[in-house]
């Protein structure tokens, strides 16, 4: 069992998954050239490292372009600052173990990867990660080796598939993936978290989810969860609950992220595809931004964030971007473009 | 003098103020078609009408088409509807005159016109407009006519232009002409609407302007306006105050259009372009994106608004946006891009 405090650990586990995804992702197109590694300091304090694909833009047109990958954003980050007063009020409600004082800022800790992948073909699905470490100290109780008592830890995450077409086999592998690394910890999880991933990514004003779903959640620590069912006294029993567990059930689904793509990816870039298809997927990634940028949490607290590193935070937008006034893709009864709406419009169990 | 209701007065306006801009576009470019005249009703009460272009989309490549216009809509509606008691506690800090009670919904009007054309050459700047007429009646009090008693009423809207390429003779245009449009009614109005533009059509993290201003206002009415110079007490004697001499200063805008802005598209439509200006066209569509999805507070309080109309909503948005990870487009010293950035950080009094 190591010894190590969580936050290095975690800073460790980051580092080495997102080298992992990286180079999945160089050695599945050789030719396509290297992600760019970008390394950053934050002046209030941390780091991170975005990879980013395309290494860099041309003037050329989009379509004359033949890697697998569009636009894709691998990054972490390890941050630490002050925590206002009214930031610790707000998080008291999930993180009871926190003290309050209007006066009294506390400083925090924050690592995490998160991934946004938009592949060129529009065969091929569009996917998410992201998985995040947060702890808030005291900084007046030290102990020996010089780490400040932790009030308050959790973890948050999730990953989850947005295809322009349906492959129900895809939607199928990619569930069963992250089910398998879920179960391994408890069967209370993956249900849990897949109808927390089908509830928040919702565009209400389309009536539609983002994607086909995957598994998402926040604030997992030793505490009584209100997503988990019947916790409303403690921890179910069978679930990771200690920092160390937790943070096992987090590398299980961490390390699920290649397995769970990867050959969903190499499968569906080489599918033939059309114009029209092309033009469906544009207006898929609309829809897309229009999610990130009015309901995405991480991205308007980001927004909102004065010295935030916008770069990283948009890194999240694809590439190209489509709208059409009252467009008719989608309506044609049958159609391909049909049959994904309709699973937007009532998610599904797809294990 | 007309004696009809301003409701009726503003109504007429629009329906002829749409269809003289409209035309005015067709007659531009007569070889691209009709604009698509979509109608439609409200099933809470209300009607409008989308004139929208192009009239329909194909699956053939946008760069293949030959239109001067890429995406625009001109929309007009006309609603009513109950005003809950939230909504009106908080139109009061601009609108005393509202009668309060935590219990009772007020009847309301509104009807507007709001339009925005995105050109496909690089060097014909996007514009904006919008003009709108609001009122809040008492149910209760019904006069001879059977018109119910007015208890607020207010205008707003302005125009703006939106350039990825700066020509500094197109910026004085548009604002000579829509300052000779509000001076023709008092002097104070056009520096304070200016300014107001620069403030509200700004986008903080990215800490530019979305465009190079025009005029922006609301609430405009009888009552003394915060934003105007000197009336602390009581509306300047040299402004319209009366409802007949605020909508004769909303025509003398609206009718502005036209010759404020159809001269730069004709002449800028025709420009040869590269697809380096294209890709930076795309790039600057992609800032519009953000700002009207996570600033612009129509489009927030429309998506927001259960059966609200979406695609009218949306219409705003560009046919293609782009986004590229720390491009580098607009950092090169001297460059074209580089100068209207310079502009965007820094707002530019034009007239």
């Amino acid at each position: 069992m190591s010894t190590k405090p969580m936050r290095q650990q975690v800073e460790e586990y980051i580092v080495e998954l997102q080298d992992t995804i990286v180079s999945a992702f160089e050695k599945l197109d050789p030719n396509a050239g290297h992600f760019k590694r970008d390394s950053w300091i934050r002046p209030q304090g941390g780091r991170g490292q975005s990879c980013v694909f395309p290494p860099s833009s041309s003037d050329s047109d989009a379509s004359s372009t033949s890697s697998i990958l569009e636009k894709a954003g691998v990054n972490i980050s390890v941050v630490h600052g002050d925590l206002p007063p009214a930031a610790i009020k707000q998080m008291r409600a999930d993180h009871s173990s926190l003290p309050y004082d209007a006066e009294r800022s506390l400083p925090f800790f924050a690592a995490g990867l998160s991934l946004v992948v938009h592949p060129r073909n529009p065969h091929a699905p569009t996917v998410h990660m992201n998985y995040r470490y947060f702890e808030v100290t005291d900084p007046n109780e030290v102990d020996a080796e010089g780490n400040s008592k932790i009030l308050a830890w959790w973890f948050g995450g999730g990953s989850d598939l947005t295809p322009s077409y349906l492959y129900e086999e895809d939607a199928v592998h990619f569930h069963q993936t992250l089910k398998d690394a879920c179960d391994g910890h408890s069967p209370i999880l993956f249900p849990a978290f897949k109808k927390w991933c089908d509830e928040y990514f919702y565009i209400p004003h389309r009536k539609e989810s983002r994607g086909v779903g995957g598994i998402f959640f926040d604030d997992l620590c030793d505490a009584p969860h209100k997503r988990l069912p019947g916790e409303s006294e403690q921890p179910d029993p069978s679930r990771p609950s200690s920092l160390e567990d937790i943070f096992k059930f987090i590398k299980s689904t961490g390390n699920a992220f290649v397995p769970s793509y990867l050959p969903i990816l190499e499968k569906r870039a080489k599918a033939e595809s059309t114009e029209h298809e092309r033009r469906w997927q544009l207006l898929r990634r609309g829809r897309y931004v229009e999610f990130n940028l009015v309901y995405d949490r991480g991205t308007k607290f980001g927004l909102a964030t004065p010295g935030a590193r916008i770069e990283s935070i948009l890194m999240s937008l694809p590439e190209t971007a489509r709208w059409e006034y009252m467009s008719e893709m989608g309506s044609e009864e049958g159609s391909r473009e049909e049959v994904l709406l309709k699973v937007l419009r009532t998610p599904k169990e797809w294990v």
